[in-house]
């Protein structure tokens, strides 16, 4: 698993700890405590398949003797119907996981058939798909995973791994050009650097004062490609800065966006507005 | 606050941990450690507002001098340009606590707003709107809190708190009323009992058997309000079972469920698949 | 195991945080890293046995070679010279897991026992046996697996899982009627409603509004019996209330309580005035 | 304080988790959120206090404005009818925390009254009463202090803080002799080494090595005042090993082995058998 | 403070258990529980302050009632007699925290001191001093912070914000120009790439992969010295790669490093070899 | 492994969080999920081994399938070049882990080995060493563990496991023999006594109070010789106090001190500074 598993098992526990409390008053009186049993996971919609491993991981950590054949890993394309992998394990822990893991796994295939729909939009166009700080709590690692197994590109993680100087920033500084000399002479080697703008001129600022990274923020198209031009122009060479469209863009409007030559199109309700793609666990009698 | 502050507070720090991790590395380089600022909450969509107090403690909690005036309750119909709430504090921690006081009140307004939706959709009918057991991992008692919220009602919490007979559970015991009567034995006398049905048949089994609630699953309109019939004359005083409508019912639908006569209404989609509401945060300058 | 094993073993490493703290400066001195050595669990008086599993998971959770062939499961009567278990390990561990162990499993033995002597009371009355909320801190899941283990049944686990008006909550209301239809407006379907009572005029006014358990709180005999007679005359089906005796019931009153008619009767002490029942573990020389 | 926050705090959330977990149905939904009212800690029986602070910890953690006068300290010797503390807080944090603060103070002065029991049944004879490891999980400092509180001495806390050499220590190195002389040469020069005897013979040879205390294990009331003439007659210094009696020791027999001079009397039953002491809180109407 | 509270706050929680455990045996039993003292922070060495802050919130842990003067922020240079700080609380609590403020305060003035002597030794020459991932388990941020608080920069924080292709990925590529292609296929576009190289060849072959920072692992000085002219002469604008030293260099080497013209030394031994700064906290008696 | 499993991988999880973070994006993006490798640890300088269970434990709570060969225990002594293990495992779980083995592994052979200097130099004078209080947060266990495979021998763990008198508890109680007195009195029976002095009439004080060890607290070797002198004459038998030499010792005047008979010798930069001993990790291409 990419995702580390101290990490996964933690919000596993949490989720199992929600969902069981103390025991399944259903099962663990209805069911015996030997019984063993079959079960199929089943794509029930049209999507970008993740969070297999971490649904398996759910009956992993209730019951040893848990198994799995998979036929679909993090990635794939599924339709309805498909069969997506093969357990097998103790009855009452198949029942007392089920709800978990489906959650994730719904969860997160929702996260990522939604950024797979926004990378085929923009496709041919040259630009990347990213997401934003914009998560659910606790759930930030797997979101942001998903849209990777979606086929978009991470944006920073948090506060900590990248720098981006919004307007409370600039302004305390005095100006753009202040602000990036400001940070410049602190920012670890390491940090990229970059800069909210809302027009050409800002944009030709963060340009002159040399930034890894500019945010056109919500920017119509025109003026999003005067921006690609203007920094094109300016820095024909490899060096010049990626260009970030961001703000309120919507599948209606993803593809004229990309068209404008920006590089980068993060989208927030990647992983703030998700739709769960519906999967479903069949135990089989 | 109705959710208990050691819950909140958790959540918050797993949050403002996955933000911040060990530092804000824009803010802290360009914001004096002793500036303060002010800003509003403000709607920008229409909606029903949910974790004012939440998103507030997120400052507190990273701000001892935090102070904020509400305008805006949790459960009030919002509109865009309503100011929700004004709040004052050092900028540093307004910077560091933004996102993740957003990424809450959106998430907990857009989970309010859609069961508020669905309340509105049944006004009339008798029929309750209840939630599911398909929430996000560590989030369970926050969406909970935002489905009443918005006016619908829980159904079980976690698999200790209600027993459910499902399929698995009746085949065991070889049918319904086998099932029923071998948990009456051991079930706690404060636990309620709900039997899963998908057909007149078993809903009068399950009637026979003596169950609390019946649930219909996936039932078509028609047969649902046979169910409903079945149970009126069959114990026409104030003992008979709760029926609730489950399974893929949506907002094209929902009124014609509940105009069946059924009692509970549960959507999945209430937590499972929420829309984030609009709402932002300005840092005055 | 019932109980989740998150919780089991979270239990099981604060007690050996407890009782290790960071090393066992005699055993780690004195008995070579790799001895192995067998050991039994002995009964040591007459009781009813709980926690076997738990007792064994302690080494398990030291020593991944640990063995155990166990020769009484959880909920078996034992007298003293039964051998409970015969086990094997590294002699570190078993020196260093004895102590949490047993701890463990005398305690939980001690309230399975008690609970299974309260049950052989009442037997042949119709009465069940429940526990309360006075349990101990951490323990409450481990407690109450030990008071069904014993015979008896749970009450509600905590407050979430159950409504119960008392006089605070009355008071507030202005009378039973009321409260009850305050409560019933919001309460989730899958959430019991208990009344406590203290005379007959509110048993009846409990009965009228419609409840599902009635408590008759401090009662005496004659008391529950009239309030056994005027819920079965008024609610000669199925559907009436059921009656819990609560409040001050030792070993000395119980079978005289249970022969009122009550249908449930809660001891506080089961849980939390526990006789620990005697067991030792003697390791082999 | 005398216990440390941190642990004390730890303590009264797992409490308030199990008890509270996530909302409080009755409370919640009956109690209107302002609402304020006073309420008493009322002693029900006679014994000897212990956990007031901690009690009323329980309510500051949910409520900042809880307020107390507290009339009767950890330690006070109490009977039916004393007021031991009046408080004024959140009627909601009131009802929510009431069966946490009880569980504890209940639990912790029935520890303490039964140390103070013990030790008033050897006044005067030089014997002290100390508890031992056989503690509840989660709670051995808080049982510790109570033991203190009622009069009694700690023995060692954990396997860290003190070494004592039992049967298998013994026999893995040969005999008293050989393990004193093992153990000695690498022991921290702060621990204390005590060292388990059955016999005459065996307290010569722990008398002869060279320990700080003696075990008398289950050894009657002659053996052990022959075990104290002994080690009075062979060091007649102050630089004697203490003696402390073990195993067994009830109420009828404790003041018989005081008499034969021995320095501790370690009592199992102080933390492992604990009847609460019966305290109310009464909450004003 | 700029590190997260939350942060803090856990690393000093961790230590106080490690430190206090259950009680303070001595000051619980001698000090008054009311007693209050007065005490100072007193520099015994020359070095750079850092941890102040921290200290001080060990103590706000323990004493609500705690207050502080402080005359040395974080940063400063002290020198013996200096007083850093004057504090005034509860004795207990100032007895029970002194270690472990000390604990902090040293280690981290440690680690400041040790990154501003290196600063100070390569002051006009253009290089930073930057730390490297060699930290202690759970201090990182600390550690970090007062490399700065030294003068010095962050290198990447973890694996996660920063990219470094060492020998095994490159190997597992087929070559730096593989490997830097395939990463950055796939690599966030906030995130910085570092390739490790160890001479000249593998020096160009990055130039031309086009990184942000090349790695000029364990090379002597006129290695160094080519690898500076050789990307300066191919990259003369200010787009070229940043070129970080790394290798066992010590404050003897230390200057003719910087001297080569490398922008970049990075030493472990900041971090995993720090000498304690001698600070005490002399207590009024 | 002698540390308790529980706290060595609580140490581990904290320090891969704080290394990993979310992902390895080098290794996760250019090593395949199934490649394998071996490697090598090798001591890279002479010292004294300490944590290589520690170190493969990091591994194999990343891979189940790591497996290893090791060649030098804990307490070896070892020389550049020496092959102290090989390993083999999962290559990104080699790559992820080796950060956080070795800095385990480094700082705990670089505390076993400036322990092990300090025994070699007062070899022959019948004085130990011993560590203090002055330990690095969260790794108090792991340390003391180092300074005992060094050869070393442990002062008191914590607060709670023995007691110290120090001025301002003696100043509390009004001198030496009534803090001692008064301690006395309540005192575990398994807690041993020590006191601060700082002169001969101190020293003499303490003496006659009867503890069981004296810390003489920076006194010059003449000083230290007549404590020594004046215990030896008073107390000719076997039951004389230890005598502890403390303050600012270094290897310059360690020989010196030991040669004075005192028996313990205490020295704090054996925890609080440390030099990291260089080992590596060689991942075979």
């Amino acid at each position: 698993m990419t995702l580390p598993l101290f990490y996964v098992d933690d919000v596993i526990k949490t989720a199992l700890q929600e969902d069981i409390s103390y025991l399944d008053t259903t099962t663990d009186l209805m069911i015996p405590a030997e019984t063993r049993a079959a079960a199929r996971f089943l794509a029930k919609a049209e999507g970008t398949l993740c969070g297999m491993d971490i649904a398996l991981r759910v009956f992993s950590l209730l019951d040893d003797s848990f198994q799995a054949r998979v036929y679909a890993a993090d990635g794939a394309r599924v339709k309805p119907g498909d069969i997506l992998a093969e357990v097998e394990g103790n009855t009452r822990c198949l029942l007392k996981g089920e709800r978990t893991a489906l959650n994730l796994l719904q969860h997160l295939s929702g996260v990522a058939t939604a950024a797979a729909r926004a990378v085929a939009l923009v496709e041919g166009t040259g630009a990347s798909i990213a997401d934003t700080r914009k998560t659910l709590p606790g759930l930030r690692a797997m979101q942001k995973y998903a849209v990777v197994t979606g086929g978009g590109r991470n944006h920073r993680f948090n506060l900590s791994d990248g720098a981006m100087l919004k307007d409370n920033h600039i302004d305390a500084a005095g100006g753009i050009p202040q602000a990036v000399a400001l940070i410049r002479q602190k920012l670890g080697h390491m940090i990229k650097l970059e800069v909210e703008t809302r027009n050409l001129d800002e944009v030709r600022q963060a340009l002159e004062a040399g930034v890894d990274v500019i945010m056109l923020d919500n920017m119509d198209c025109p003026a999003m490609a005067a921006a690609v031009r203007l920094c094109r122009e300016a820095r024909p060479d490899a060096g010049r800065p990626l260009l970030e469209a961001s703000g309120g863009i919507t599948a209606d409007t993803l593809r004229a966006v990309a068209e404008t030559g920006v590089d980068i199109i993060s989208i927030g309700a990647l992983t703030h507005s998700v739709t769960a793609l519906d999967i479903s666990l069949k135990i089989a009698k």
